[in-house]
């Protein structure tokens, strides 16, 4: 054991910081946004299950992302596409969002910012922010990264990003600008990531990279990202797990 | 008192955030920066005053900026100006910047991300951040505010700023850029400052101000900003006194 937190932490040799994928990652944002929906929404939504309903919101957020990466959309803040996603979301379970008052359409929106973290979360990154610089590196605008953390308690030493870079996740400038900003040559951050995808974008450019579990992000049935298909430089069941390896 | 107290902070009714001046109003720069350079340049510098070359250095900082600000240069982080605008110094002095070694140059630049706090600092934002988002507006870069809050543990909820905005104080859009990254409305949002003049471009843009005196800052014997100019909506002592009148 003692030796294999010491070969797995040399992976990180020279690393200065860690940046983080938010959703999924720190943030259990499937029940947190059915506990939100099931208190916000249910009274328009009798007969759909706050689950569902999360996931069919959160399908929408790669393609509308999509649209301001192949440039047919200027930058828009997340929280812009997630108020015209939940419309979207609403036309196709046959609601008119014309029906709920706005306001009630704009607070199930900050649910976004109310996301519960995973269990290790604080304590792990409380330990990593001893020895690394940490900050989120999420497609998240920065007031929704910076109210998560305000009430979660997560103890960032800069909310970074998508805003901050101008650019979506997995475009290069999202981690390159990032990187800039950090005044670091990319192999010295490392993206902290349950998606390979995001870890595999990372990597591409010159990114070193950690890969954390997360097998029920998606729920009990999850399929997607339950092993690292990469040859990422650690891998970690949650953050207290990394804090063990890399600390 | 009591009733002082409940005026004061009904002159922020209504305001979510504070920003927070860097240089001066959160950090004793030019203590720093004396004791700083005394250990690092005073081999290269015996016959030099410590405080005065952190003065004469200081004195770079606006026309670096004005270059920026007039776009006669493209946006250039603070770390870039700062070191050459030590090598400018040094000219000045009569010292040869080629005569010390780039690594020594180097680590004195480096000193800026080593400011320390007045003493009221953490304990004032501590209070602060419990009724208010609080996150510093300086020209300082992102590295650099972040190194300084991470040594001293300033508990800022984000580091926002000149680089985040692309802008240099005090061009409204370092103001205007950084209120619309928090999701706010202009008047949602306080300035707070140890100079006049970051108070007015502030309030010229429509945030609300909160003057705090640092009479100090440029030595015992200072001139400048050791009262307020403008109808500012709250003058504070220092931080603690702030946190006293308005959470």
């Amino acid at each position: 054991m003692k030796r294999k937190r010491a070969a797995m932490g040399a992976r990180l040799e020279g690393v200065e910081a860690l940046v983080f994928d938010m959703f999924g990652t720190v943030v259990d944002w499937r029940e947190s946004m059915a506990a939100e929906v099931a208190t916000l929404l249910a009274e328009y939504l009798p007969t759909v299950d706050p689950r569902e309903f999360a996931d069919l919101w959160r399908a929408e957020y790669q393609p509308s992302m999509e649209r301001v990466r192949n440039g047919s959309r200027a930058f828009t803040r997340l929280d812009v596409l997630h108020r015209e996603n939940l419309e979207t979301v609403l036309d196709r379970l046959g609601v008119d969002p014309a029906t709920i008052p706005p306001p009630v359409l704009d607070e199930a929106n900050l649910s976004w910012h109310r996301l519960n973290p995973w269990p290790d979360s604080v304590p792990g990154l409380t330990r990593l922010k001893d020895r690394f610089i940490i900050a989120p590196l999420s497609n998240a605008n920065v007031r929704l990264a910076l109210d998560v953390a305000k009430r979660a308690q997560l103890p960032w030493d800069a909310i970074l990003g998508a805003e901050v870079a101008g650019a979506y996740k997995p475009e290069p400038a999202a981690y390159l600008r990032t990187v800039e900003i950090l005044g670091l040559a990319p192999d010295r951050v490392a993206m902290v990531a349950a998606h390979n995808s995001d870890l595999a974008a990372a990597s591409d450019v010159g990114l070193r990279t950690v890969f954390v579990r997360r097998a029920t992000e998606h729920g009990p049935n999850q399929t997607s990202d339950l092993v690292p298909d990469g040859p990422w430089d650690v891998v970690a069941e949650d953050f207290e797990d990394l804090a063990d390896q890399i600390v």
